[in-house]
């Protein structure tokens, strides 16, 4: 999600502007109440957006059918594990190779605690969950043109934004720059509060102390008996903070779908997805690839062949149709829409993304480095890494997250790369951040969404041009069809939008069907 | 550890003024090397410092042996289940009345990732260890006096400051405020860093938008399909916000201890102490009530009775003694050491604190609250509630820690109530954060640390002064015995102060040992 908070507030306020009653957001499981005797439906698409809505049609008493292309359920809710093949769109074959117990999330891999429609869906399907570590202190933050390359800590760089920003206003506030615009009173509340939030000395100052190093870390840290005596550390400077450019890196956390709690599965993405597949059984129709979806006034028709074996066509028809095909795959097909929708399907992008999983023989971060979960950002084309959330100390190989672009140039680059030229390439630049990584590298394994062949691309990327001229469109229920997943929602790329978006367009479709 | 910081800042700097040569902490797990053959310890408390030192003194040879006064190994590593009673000095007991699975951690109940010795210690029993989770961003700040007692999110009242506090440094920094101080180019830096960092808009100005509340939450959060639009929250503002004495609330996770990752040992805080009490096996000898420790120049002895049947005394001889019974109880002993020892066991006062587990029939801070895990802080006199960091979102009863206090008046009120007033007072109190306490309540059980039996305390309160004057002087290796334990460290009430403690007193009891 990281570089997606303007483009996002920006969609927000577009959509703002569209003119809706400020209501509310998602209220809890719904109950559709009872469909029509012999009512049916047919559901495009195994992923969650399909599934929810699968269970919950039938769970209303229709008849669901659900045809999804590849062979498991889940979409892009996918977990790779030692064993595990993976083709891309260019035949590429990748065998993953990890240890048993280690993965890798190729997609959505967090929950957020404030995403109440997928905590919902968790509780409900008795899935695990765990704390994800979004925010490690002791993680590293790196820059290469700052500090001659080396990494920082996280908890010295955010304590040092923290010192110096409450030092700076607190010199302010005593030399009256305020004064115009608080009272005194609150003068006096607003210093007091500065130094303890920023850990200044008691006059106002941010310096090397044993009181500031209670919060940046010792460099020496209070010991016991006669061991050597605590020692402060020393603050880098304002100039060199500002010019590390690391001030950027520090606030990812403050964003509300960051904030802890923050979960994932326990075990992998595929968790969920799984439960849910178990709970529709046989409706779900695997290795069934849809080109054509017709209707008339009285019924939906889709035609699909078998995904391993292309050539018969088979069809299915019913009453009514769930679409959660993405558009980057569904503007390939024939499906039969009004224009204004059609337009949408055909104009709206996606995102690129690349995700590479690095298996290393131990967890020399944990060992070495004191890191524990977390993500440390770089400004080098792997963006990031990602330490996993889980088994923290447990001996034996141990999965990373080696590389995580989303929109940047090099993601663009990553995707132009086979899988194993991308390994090569996280282990390169990764090695700049974990000098260790040459030596205890054991496999990597490479997902590229632009060249996964059942999404291609990583989510619907609105613009905000884009989102006033087709989301209305796109969103509507259309004769007998109805589109649903994150890209109708305005919450792209969330498993949350997906699954809200499915929640709302049931809804209105359940609507329509008891009504007519 | 609430309002320890000042604390400890000053204890830190005391001890800098002691004119030790800065060196450097822990650096690993140690190896003392060999004993003298047939040499032999008897070391005084089964808690972590005494069984580590029994450990690697049994690991270099030395015949060891340890006396408990209790009939289980931990001391203050402590925990308490369904089934466990527990008679405090007085003579009233408790009988937990907890579900399988649930517990309270009377004592330390953390473990930071960067108390190295301890995760060395968790690394080499095996013990699993999950995350604890310190900072939730759900979790409500209360203060009795202010929004009308209504407690507010974590993330409103976080988000706000930095949003203030950024706009106010922005708003001076443009009036040229700063000019005499830093130069134009880094202005400009500062400026970019405030609107990022603070979520302001482009006027540098911190508002009610959708770019804010992707930071501080929104009324109506993005949704799916054609669902009402997002909404934006209003920020508090700045005099509601200094007035609410919340700000002095956010800043705990920014210490260093409570920087993530920190954890806890999966199933209870004693699973590392009963891992280490298997290793030492029939070294330890349980209920053993020393009332007398002697030393001449060639040997130790340590009369004790029998725990459970006073009267019948018995005495064990070694070359050497590591003493870690809490100066608490030491001073109530006859032990023969130098008068300076002495005077600084006679000395040392022990802080309050209580803490208060209470199990509910469900977790409706979860259910109803989102919360998972974390701490809500309030200025009523139960300090905080903490929610368990583990099970999420499990059916069925659950315990949350209803009170925890430490040297404040309310700490030494609930211990003159007895556990049942106790328990009362934090329902009631807790109630005004949680109603639905009344309603869901099972049972709870209070331990108040000066009415433990085997410590009357919960750790040795150092003073500047009573530091200055006693520390050193407890530390030696006073003839053939010497004191270890977290009163004789700089972290006072953390287990890694007990364990540094210990490894630096008996690698200078060994050195001592092998040179005379």
């Amino acid at each position: 999600m990281i570089g997606q908070v303007a483009g996002g507030s920006a969609m927000y306020q577009a959509m703002s502007s569209l003119g809706h009653a400020a209501e509310s957001g998602y209220q809890g499981p719904i109950t559709l109440g009872k469909a029509k005797p012999g009512a049916s439906v047919v559901v495009l698409g195994a992923g969650l957006a399909g599934m929810l809505a699968a269970v919950e049609l039938r769970n209303a008493g229709y008849k669901v059918s659900v045809l999804e292309y590849q062979n498991r359920a889940g979409g892009r809710s996918w977990t790779l594990r030692g064993g595990d093949r993976y083709t891309e769109l260019d035949g590429t074959t990748q065998n993953v190779g990890f240890a048993k117990g280690n993965y890798l999330n190729p997609g959505p891999w967090r929950v957020p605690h404030n995403h109440h429609a997928m905590m919902d869906l968790y509780r409900r399907y008795g899935v695990q969950l765990e704390p994800f570590n979004q925010v490690n202190h002791s993680a590293y933050l790196h820059q290469t043109r700052a500090f001659g390359g080396k990494p920082q800590r996280f908890h010295h760089i955010s304590t040092d934004v923290r010192g110096h920003v409450t030092e700076l206003l607190s010199k302010a506030t005593q030399q009256g720059a305020l004064d115009a615009s608080i009272t005194a009173e609150d003068r006096e509340k607003l210093l007091a509060g500065l130094r303890s939030w920023g850990a200044l000395d008691k006059n106002y100052r941010y310096t090397a102390n044993l009181h500031a190093s209670e919060f940046r870390g010792f460099d020496v840290p209070p010991g016991g008996g006669l061991m050597s005596p605590a020692k402060a550390s020393e603050p880098i400077d304002l100039h060199t903070l500002l010019d590390s450019k690391m001030w950027s890196q520090i606030g990812m956390g403050n964003m509300h779908e960051f904030h802890t709690t923050i979960f994932q599965p326990v075990g992998g993405m595929d968790t969920l997805p799984q439960a849910m597949a178990r709970d529709l059984g046989g409706l779900i129709q695997y290795n069934a690839k849809v080109s054509k979806v017709e209707q008339n006034a009285s019924s939906v028709t889709v035609h699909y062949s078998d995904a391993r074996h292309p050539g018969a066509m088979r069809k299915i028809s019913a009453d009514w149709c769930v679409c959660t095909i993405p558009a980057s795959i569904l503007s390939q097909m024939d499906i039969q829409v009004s224009s204004a929708m059609r337009a949408g399907i055909d104009s709206l992008p996606y995102a690129s993304s690349n995700k590479i999983g690095l298996e290393f023989k131990r967890r020399f971060w944990e060992e070495d480095e004191h890191i524990y979960g977390g993500i440390s950002l770089t400004d080098l084309p792997i963006g990031q890494i990602s330490y996993p959330s889980t088994d923290y100390m447990r001996p034996g190989p141990a999965v990373l997250l080696g590389a995580y672009t989303m929109e940047t140039n090099s993601s663009y680059r990553l995707a132009s790369l086979s899988p194993k030229e991308r390994i090569r390439m996280a282990l390169e630049y990764g090695s700049q951040i974990h000098p260790q990584y040459l030596k205890e590298f054991k496999c990597g394994v490479a997902v590229a969404w632009h060249r996964v062949p059942w999404v291609q691309g990583c989510y619907g990327k609105w613009s905000d041009e884009l989102r006033a001229q087709h989301y209305q469109a796109m969103a509507q229920v259309d004769g007998r069809i109805v589109l649903a997943g994150e890209h109708l929602s305005y919450l792209p790329a969330w498993q949350e939008g997906a699954v809200l978006s499915s929640l709302d367009a049931i809804q209105r479709l359940h609507a329509k069907a008891i009504s007519v």
